[in-house]
């Protein structure tokens, strides 16, 4: 499965994304993605050191700025 | 909805928008937005820990070098 | 009006040029833009602290290095 | 063979990834890849001074945050 | 005259290129230039304090990591 | 001759490579390289002041986070 449909399958499930910048891990929950992997997230925590830092809520991420993703629940 | 969608949506009322660079937050009414996530903001402000740190006025904010977006009224 | 178009309509005037990297802000005349945000700037000057830092003249910036774009005169 | 080709080659098999931001070495099974050198490994481990530093299993990394690919059974 | 044609006017003159990344200011005289901004210099020499640091000869500049281009002969 | 032609040519000769990150400058062999200026590159090592770091053989290089290609044998 190519990487952006391996993406495309963790929507409606918890996901990490590591981003490009001075933000740390981001958690939640996949709304949606396109073929930039520009991703939409939902219920989306900035998580340093295990700990919740601060809840974002509803984002969106600039695929390009994206440096991984990891499924949450596989 | 598509991410890009999701930003289209957001015009007519106000957004936080986190930048590769310097800059901190900027927090501004978004104007227009193309598919590439280019934006333009007006009434922008830069806050840095909760705080108006300057009146940036109208902005074009290059899509690429955006990491993300959050909604501020939803 | 989409953002390219919104700086498109700067050709001619004033502009402030955040761009990624060591630079400070750049302030110019825009002579030029194109669909990728390139810019030809003339009578380009590096500003640091709201003080003149050097003047650069004709200078041509690569779009996805811009962070933002500040119309001088609206 | 071009660098593309060379990175389809590289599936079913073990890599390293060099990512762009403060991720250090990525060791992994190269499970698929795309034109854009989008990449989705298998058992991924980060690797720091040649040790396991943790275990981030299955991990879809954005193709142009990729510094380099390293094949490790050639 | 849009960006990328003021970069090719500036073929066979000397021009001044800021890069991304650690290097310094570089120097030399343009060879080649694509609709990318790639650029082939040579005589290339890196400028640091206006002092020339070291010489490089003949180099290809990649055109998404370029800041800035200067001609020096206008 | 084109920027990306120019690289073609080094084709078969060895290349200095700069690469975005915290690697040193790329030494080694340019195997194939393509239009977006991936390259693939055998017998790599690192350089660090003049001196090889390490030994990284075969690696293919995503071509936007190259800074610049040197040719050594022209």
């Amino acid at each position: 499965m190519f990487p952006n449909k391996k993406v495309q399958k963790m929507i409606g499930s918890k996901v990490q994304v590591e981003m490009k910048g001075d933000l740390h891990l981001l958690e939640g929950t996949l709304s949606s993605a396109d073929d930039y992997m520009n991703l939409h997230l939902v219920d989306t925590v900035e998580i340093a050191n295990g700990e919740r830092l601060r809840s974002l809520g509803s984002v969106v991420l600039r695929g390009n700025n994206i440096i991984l993703v990891i499924p949450m629940e596989e």
